[in-house]
Formats: C-alpha cells, sequence, structure tokens
C-alpha cells in the first residue's frame, strides 16, 4: 500500500480536530495527492448509524457491547475506505482511530486491554497509522479548552462542572479529572511502546507552532 | 449463578426452533422455574436494531463488521439477560448461541477461528451454556426441511434451489451445499472438543423422538 495514514489522538479539547483540519488544508495546497479526512464513528453509513443510535439511548450501553459496536464500525471504514484509499496512494488524516479505543474503553474504563487489543485486531485488520500524533494536554487545561469550567468539589479537589449552555448529555464519568488523567497516562504509555509511530506534542502551545512541528514531521514523510 | 443455560445449535431446517418450543412447553408444565426462550440477535433493544439494520442494507457489512456487531449484541443480551436470569436461578433455552457465530463466521464464511474466538470471549464474559444440543442432519436434508427444493447443476452434483415462494433474500453463499457442509463439520468439531457440554442428536429422527432425547438429558440437570 503506497498511502500515507495519519492520525492524531489525546484527550477531549486537546485540539485534534483543529489540527486534522489545518493538516488537511496544508496537504491540499502543497501536494497533489488526493486528502481524506476521517472522524469516528463516521464515514460509513453504519457508522453513522451507529452513532445516531448510541446519542439515542436514554440507557447507556454495556462496555462490551460499546466497545464492539466501535470496532465493528471501523472494521466497515477500513475495509471500505481506509485500505482501499491507501492502496490508491491517498493520504489519510484521521481525528481518532484505534488508539482511542484502547485508551478510552481499556486504560479509561476498565475493559481488559487484551480484550480491547484482540477487538481492535480484528477491525483494523493490521492496518495502523504511519504516523501518530499525542496531543498531548493536562487533563484540566483540556476540559476548559473543551467547555467545562472548574470548581473546587468539597475535598478541595479541582473537579469540572460543565456550562451552563451544556446539553448535559455527557456522562458524569467523562466530566471528572481522574477519567482525563487515565485518558492521558493511556496515551503517553502507548506512545512509549511505539516511539517510531508517535509523536508526542505539547497541545498547550498556539495551534499555529504544534501545526509547525506537525508538518515538520509529515513533510519527512512525503516523496519528494 | 444457580441457573440453568440449554442452548440448541445446528444448521438450517435442523428443527432447533421446534426442540426450542418443545422444550420451553416441557420445563413449563414439570418444573416451577422461571423459563427464557432467547432467539439471537433478537432480545434486547441493540438487538432488534441491528437485525432491522442488517436487513434492510443493500450491500452486505464487511465479514468483520458483521462479527462485531453480533456479538456486539450478544454483550448486551448477556449482561442485561442472561446473566441476571442465570442468577435468579432461571432456566434459559437459547435458539443459537455463541457457538453459532465460531461456525457461520468462522468454519463456513472463514475469518480466522482466533478472531471469532476472541470476540465471543468478550461479548459471553465466560458465560456459556451447561448444555448444548447439536441437531445433527446431512446438509441437504436440512436444506430440504429449511425449505430448499433440490436440483442436479450441470455437472451433476445436487444443489438447493430455493422454492418458488421464497422471498430470494437469502444470499446465494448460503444456499450452497458446501457451505452447509462446513456449517456441520465446524459444529460436529466443536462437540468433540466440548464431549461434557455437547449432545450431539440424529436430527432426522421425528420431532417427538428428539425432544424425548433432549429432555432425558435436561432432566438429568435438574434438581429433583
Amino acid at each position: 500500500m503506497s498511502g500515507l495514514f495519519i492520525s492524531f489522538e489525546g484527550g477531549e479539547g486537546s485540539g485534534k480536530s483543529t489540527q486534522s483540519d489545518m493538516l488537511v488544508a496544508r496537504l491540499e495546497a502543497e501536494c497533489s495527492r488526493r486528502v481524506v479526512r476521517l472522524h469516528e464513528p463516521g464515514g460509513t453509513p453504519l457508522g453513522e448509524y451507529i452513532r445516531d443510535w448510541v446519542k439515542a439511548q436514554s440507557a447507556p450501553l454495556t462496555l462490551q457491547a460499546e466497545l464492539l459496536l466501535f470496532v465493528a464500525s471501523r472494521a466497515e471504514l477500513v475495509q471500505r475506505v481506509i485500505r482501499p484509499e491507501l492502496e490508491a496512494d491517498s493520504i489519510i488524516v484521521a481525528d481518532r482511530y484505534a488508539d482511542s479505543t484502547t485508551v478510552y474503553q481499556g486504560n479509561a474504563r476498565g475493559l481488559p486491554l487484551k480484550d480491547v487489543r484482540a477487538a481492535n485486531a480484528i477491525a483494523t485488520g493490521g492496518i495502523w497509522p504511519d504516523l501518530t500524533f499525542l496531543l498531548d494536554v493536562l487533563p484540566d487545561a483540556s476540559l476548559r479548552r473543551a467547555g467545562f469550567q472548574m470548581s473546587f468539589n468539597e475535598g478541595g479537589q479541582v473537579e469540572p462542572v460543565p456550562r451552563a449552555d451544556d446539553t448535559g448529555k455527557r456522562r458524569f464519568e467523562e466530566l471528572s479529572t481522574p477519567f482525563h488523567r487515565k485518558v492521558r497516562d493511556g496515551y503517553l504509555q502507548l506512545a512509549k511502546t511505539e516511539p517510531d509511530r508517535w509523536v508526542v506534542l505539547d497541545a498547550s502551545q498556539p495551534a499555529e507552532t504544534v501545526h509547525a512541528q506537525v508538518w515538520e514531521r509529515v513533510q519527512g514523510l512525503l516523496a519528494p
């Protein structure tokens, strides 16, 4: 496969969407190859359907079912979009991919990592990004960016609370600093085990600075 | 868990539905415990939703996505229904369970058995039937029962063709004798590896005869 597969990972509010947009725009401006931007679980009819369904539920799914639905939609995306695009020499820029599942469903929600890895292996069929940028930011800062105010709870610990305009749809657990700490630790652990694929960037820097660091690494992978 | 979990497995037309009904009726008549009849992928809102969606698609899903959707719905069923019912001392009679996935997605459709086993392990959380009846029947006979006529193809090989009143919805592959042979071989292989759980019955016998054999084994598991 001659294409190039780049993913952005990181907690809520770390700037993945902004950096994906900036990279896609830069690639389209400076390179003649086809660029495909992906944002799971969208990108296939099954993915959209699953997303709509999960949003509409009043009771949350079991962790296992949620994991398996996510990876089912990823399996479709890999076989229908990612593999053919890579075979056609395209550049894929993904706002989250299988590493998000490892970290969110495994490290943060507590499903056994071997189960999450097995599910990811089935879904990805061994297709992993060539380069993954971890937009690393301290949990509190990232939550603030994502639109939460900080307040002090009774123990004096900083806890995020949703802004008044939040629709209240997010699960309580996902608002907590400990949850986001597990996400961050999970990502840093992954980056350490595969240093050739991962690039850890300080996402508290201005977006333009982060983009310049991203672009420097991506340029190195583009054929002249 | 004090409940009892019984499943029926076998190819299309082997009589699983009939035997499930007969066993449920017998249990309800002769035993005071709650009896729950299951037929995957029904039984949970997610299962019904997935079934409707798969039916509505014109293009089939990838094998991997299909596998993962089936097991996602099973994960819900296990956590929301099977586990609590078994904890409450109920008797569960399932018309197909995880072994169907092993045989259909693995042996017959050709996904790696280790992937199918890994997916099943996540979904079942280790909850397997206490007793599984394999309703064994030769592929041709089972297809005839399921509503297909037999015809001779050009090579003189017997091939099933859908009856005139068939809606034509079944995939061609599922109509072929080789496919059903793989299903049968897969089941017989599973039964051999776990002889304590599996009971292989000759499903070409009259339904009442098969039921008598089923009942004899089930009685042995019911507390006096």
